[in-house]
C-alpha cells in the first residue's frame, strides 16, 4: 500500500477544526469523505497539525495509506473538484513507507496576523485579529525572544494529563507591515492552543500592560492563569511543515 | 448644513451592491440606516462609484448634509460600531458646502485581482478571480496600454439609453506579484461594469485565446457582443477617488 503524502491549505472559518468529530463540519471529515469517494475505500489521514476551530492553513501535510497504485494528477483534480473552495488540495505525492505527517516533521512554523488600525477592515477581517491600539514591536520582540530554545510551556498550554509540554522554538519574532503585524514562530511541535496563548500574553506586552520581561516569569511559573487571554483563532494560520529533505 | 464626506471600505460579498433596492441588503442601505439612528432624521447619501453586487470597496467616498454640527470622532465610532464588521467608516470630515461625492470626483481608481494558480486558494478566494491557464502579463500590458486616453467605451459599457460612453483612462496596467496578477486602471468616471468587461477581454489576451490589438478593433466596433465574457465580481475593489486637493 503506498503512502500518500498531501499538502492542504484551508480556510478554518466554517469549520470546527480540523479533527474529525462526529456530526460536525470539518476538515479531516471532509477530506476523508471525498478521499473515500475517491478510492472507493474508507481512508484514515494524519495530520503534521491539528488546527483549532477557526485556525487557518496555508500549509497543513497530511499523510495516509491508499490501496494499490494511484494516478496523482487525477487524485488531486478530483479531490480539488470536491474540496473547493475551502479547502485546496496544493501537492500530492507518493512518500517513502515510513513517512507519517506528524512523527516525521522535524518542525511547524505558524503566523498569527495582528491588524494594528483605528478600525477594522472588511477586507482582511477574516485573517486576522483587529488590535485597535498602537503596539510597541521592539517590546513585543524582545518578548518573542525569550521564548527561543526549549522550555516547558506549560504555562501556555491548554494541558492534557500525563503529556509532557517541553518544546524547542527555533523561530519567534514580530515584524511589521503597514498596519499588519506579524508573528512568526516555528518550533518542534506545538502544545494545545500554545500560539494564540503567547500572542494573548504579547499583545499585553505590546499594548504596555504587561512588560516584556514576564515572558521570562511566566513561563518559570508554569501557571497557565498567569499567561491571559487566548488571541482569537481566525489571527493564526499553520504555514508551513518541515521534514527532512 | 454641514456637508459631511466620508470614507468607506467594505466587503461586498454579502451584499447587493452599493445602491439602496427596497427588500435587499445594499451597503447605502446599511449606511443610511445608521445615520438616521445616529442623527435622528433621515439621510441620503451619495457615493462616488456605485459598485455593483459582489464588489468591494477600500476607499469608496460618500457625501450627505447633516442638520446642525456634529462630532467627526463620534460619528466615526458610532458609525463604526453598528455598520462592524463588513463596512468600515475609515474617516469623516467637513466639505465645503459645493462638495458632492460624486460630481466633484476627479477620478476614480479600481483593481482587480487575478489569482494566477493551478489551484485556487482558500484564503484569498474571496477577494480574487482564480484562472489557472498561465498569464501573458507582456500581451496583457499590451492591451491595457490600448485603452489609455479619450475613447468612446460603448462596447465594454452595459448601457443605459441615453448616456454618453466616452471616458477618460488615465492609468491602465497590469503586474504580478507571485501568483497574484493585478490590473490598476484609473479613470475620469467608468460606465457600468466597464472593469469587469476590460478584465474579461484581457484575461482572454493573457491566455492566448485573443490577440492584444483586439482591445482597438472591440473599442472602435462598439459592439458589446465582441467584448466577450464579464471577469466575476468578487475579484473587483473599488480603490480611491480622487478630488482637487
Amino acid at each position: 500500500m503506498p503512502v500518500v503524502r498531501m499538502e492542504l491549505a484551508y480556510d478554518g472559518t466554517d469549520f470546527h477544526g480540523f479533527a474529525r468529530q462526529p456530526g460536525l463540519r470539518t476538515v479531516q471529515g471532509a477530506l476523508e469523505e471525498a478521499l473515500h469517494h475517491v478510492v472507493h475505500v474508507p481512508v484514515t489521514t494524519t495530520a503534521a497539525g491539528r488546527t483549532d476551530a477557526g485556525v487557518h492553513a496555508r500549509g497543513q501535510v497530511v499523510s495516509f495509506l491508499i490501496p494499490g497504485g494511484f494516478d496523482q494528477e487525477r487524485l488531486l483534480r478530483s479531490l480539488n473538484g470536491m474540496l473547493a473552495p475551502r479547502i485546496a488540495v496544493k501537492d500530492v505525492s507518493e512518500a517513502p513507507d515510513e513517512f507519517d505527517a506528524r512523527f516525521s516533521a522535524h518542525w511547524r512554523a505558524y503566523r498569527y496576523h495582528i491588524l494594528n488600525s483605528s478600525f477594522g477592515d472588511p477586507l482582511r477581517r477574516a485573517f486576522s485579529w483587529h488590535v485597535p491600539e498602537p503596539l510597541d514591536m521592539e517590546a513585543m520582540n524582545s518578548a518573542a525572544a525569550h521564548l527561543i530554545g526549549e522550555h516547558d510551556f506549560a504555562a501556555f498550554c491548554r494541558k492534557k494529563a500525563g503529556n509532557s509540554t517541553v518544546r524547542r522554538v527555533l523561530e519567534s519574532r514580530w515584524h511589521r507591515s503597514d498596519d499588519l503585524v506579524v508573528f512568526s514562530v516555528r518550533a518542534s511541535s506545538f502544545c494545545h492552543q500554545m500560539v494564540r496563548s503567547l500572542v494573548g500574553l504579547m499583545a499585553d506586552v505590546g499594548r504596555g500592560r504587561r512588560a516584556p520581561e514576564e515572558t521570562v516569569s511566566v513561563l518559570a511559573g508554569g501557571d497557565r492563569q498567569r499567561a491571559g487571554q487566548l488571541a482569537p483563532p481566525h489571527g493564526l494560520i499553520l504555514w508551513e511543515v518541515g521534514y527532512e529533505s
